[in-house]
């Protein structure tokens, strides 16, 4: 037996951006598996206002701990939402196509800084609002992806190396509509009016981008009225 | 056709730390497809002295560009080597034991920056100095380990999905001994003078630390003098 096996592995790591979706993901771990770590990674997009919304969310939900990391990749990945240089589309991209929103190795980057943040502090699991339905044109959202990153994650650790446990990969919303997740954050009693999911990084919500329409999409299908929307 | 698959790929980019086995694998990929990237990541270890190494050995061998980043990891990853109040081991770990300058997910965090660079700039490759012979305790520096990246990679990426292509991880120096890497620098011309391995930051090496000890090893049994030696 290693010292390590005689560890035993806490709770969760929720990967939190301050958007809806990591919200709402939030919202289920911390209601099934508290109390837990939140971390929010800001790697140079426009969108710094979400860190703003991260941190509301992280007191509302009580997080054990909260970090915030920032990590200046902006500049060497070539994405509409790291470059001020590109233009963020109005519209999703069609079906089968990635849009240009699309960050380079983005979430491979997020769960391996989550993974050894995870192993450090002897947690289980690492929680994502990632989401393969209505924005599935990332192919690092699919289900596939995820569990390739798993069985990386156990081939890469101690804790999976020495003590035979896997630290999960768990991505709740991951076979929700946006109208599901809306419905599940009601359930679950996330403060819509802390979350910010626009691109751009305005006083408020632009509410013509990709972000803004998918949203407010999904508030629509759902019935559920959204207080950070500014137009009736 | 997409417009991704139009893009030819380029060549490759080098994680570059300024030690003894990123030097040699950077002359290698500089001899096999020039002219390369260098990547070197600094994620608060303490022998950020590799830095001063790295940029003159990137100056050597004519890198196309070196990109110097600077990742505030080091307090949320539990290490020897990351950590000031944890000490340094004199010896390398015991076989089939990982040892306690193990850092949770390095490679995995390396790899993904390194994946993210790589797709930005159309580059084919990415390579590294890993080896599983002499130090062999990392988990994150096995074959299989690298495999798996390699996998993942292509699930991960536009150039992954939309081209079809797969961005190769490369370690040619993975199933060296010390002493052949060193045979291998030597043929390639690599300045070892340039070379950083000590793990402490001290204006010379400390000549007892693990790493100092396997250098030494090295170059001894390949009967090559270190001009970084102190002592004789």
């Amino acid at each position: 037996m290693t010292p390590g096996s005689a560890r035993r592995l806490g709770p969760a790591v929720v990967l939190l951006s301050g958007g809806m979706d990591s919200a709402t993901c939030l919202a289920v771990a911390a209601a099934r598996e508290p109390p837990v770590h939140a971390l929010t990674v800001l790697y140079g997009q426009r969108h710094a206002r979400e860190v703003a919304a991260a941190r509301a969310l992280a007191r509302r939900f009580r997080v054990a701990r909260h970090v915030v990391l920032r990590l200046p990749l902006g500049p060497l990945l070539d994405s509409a939402l790291t470059r001020s240089d590109r233009a963020v589309p109005a519209r999703a991209a069609a079906r089968g196509q990635i849009p240009p929103t699309y960050v380079p190795a983005r979430n491979t980057i997020l769960l391996s800084v989550a993974l050894g943040y995870a192993e450090s502090q002897h947690l289980s699991a690492i929680y994502l609002g990632a989401n393969a339905i209505d924005y599935s044109g990332y192919p690092d959202c699919r289900p596939e992806y995820l569990r390739e990153f798993e069985r990386l994650a156990r081939l890469a650790t101690r804790t999976g190396v020495e003590d035979g446990r896997t630290i999960r990969v768990r991505a709740p919303l991951l076979s929700m509509s946006k109208a599901e997740i809306v419905r599940e954050g009601e359930r679950l009693g996330v403060p819509w009016e802390l979350t910010w999911s626009c691109y751009l990084g305005g006083r408020r919500p632009c509410g013509r981008c990709a972000s803004c329409r998918l949203r407010e999409k999904g508030f629509r299908e759902a019935g559920v009225r959204d207080p950070t929307r500014v137009r009736p």
